[in-house]
């Protein structure tokens, strides 16, 4: 009861960008490793923790994607659907992370199948809501992802990271 | 009473990095732009939040350089003292914004002076332990730090930011 985290269901951190390049798929014997880029936008860092059902997805979205967090060259902040930018969103388990002296537990966090299942759902809506846009699909915006699952080999070049949480 | 953020002083999100570059001064008229570059390591974006003391330094830079959220060459976690590795802080106050509607507000944020004071203490603290420390001391490893106030213009890259949030 007295559990400040108690409502929490998925944390996000999102960070401005004007490049990032992030892995997708590791280097194989077979093949060298694939990279998803985008340009200037939006890097959305998202966890699910247990208790999380797919309803809380389209308030996620209608928040991440209109939420007034990347600076227009007029130096106005604006959405990322208005700027329109990229978006790159990125699964990562560790922010659900609760440190207990010199370690991290992890207890919180939703099972890994689940957490597909909600990442995958974010993203679907995500790119409906961003298709049906007009001033976001006409301006060849992209939105990508990482693989939920795999290390997230990223690079990233800011204007300044703009760093926020959201929890939802 | 119901605030769940009620007793969070200050916010923190740490990115591991392998290289990292961060705009210290921006240019002007006379003198191109200043940087400051780390290598592998650990990067702590912080925030404070009214009410914030300087009683609670000594605790952040405790679990700041002790939390074992840095991959060693085995694979196994340590700590940024142990690893050893560099530690680069930024200012981030963006990290206090909660969102309301499509806005973003910063009322909980701690005042500007008062706010640089706790910042100048985390550094000079940081320093002091890490210079106390012979394997990070005797490894070359360095500490640098944004400057308040700036914008932070930064470049990262990882091996994955294994993204943590730790609030004080």
């Amino acid at each position: 009861m007295a559990d400040p985290d108690k409502a929490v269901r998925a944390r996000t951190v999102l960070q401005q960008c004007l490049h990032a390049k992030l892995q997708v798929q590791p280097p194989s014997e077979d093949a060298p490793a694939q990279w998803v880029e985008v340009g200037r936008g939006m890097v959305i860092y998202v966890c699910f923790f247990k208790g999380a059902e797919e309803e809380i997805i389209p308030k996620m979205v209608n928040t991440l994607l209109n939420v007034k967090l990347c600076e227009a060259d007029s130096g106005k902040h604006v959405s990322v659907l208005d700027l329109p930018g990229d978006v790159l969103i990125i699964p990562q388990a560790t922010l659900g992370g609760k440190v207990k002296g010199r370690g991290v537990q992890y207890h919180t966090n939703v099972g890994k199948e689940q957490g597909l299942g909600l990442f995958t759902q974010l993203i679907l809506q995500c790119r409906q809501q961003l298709s049906g846009n007009p001033t976001w699909e006409e301006a060849g915006t992209v939105l990508h992802h990482g693989t939920y699952g795999n290390r997230q080999v990223l690079q990233l070049d800011t204007n300044g990271p703009y760093t926020h949480l959201v929890e939802f």
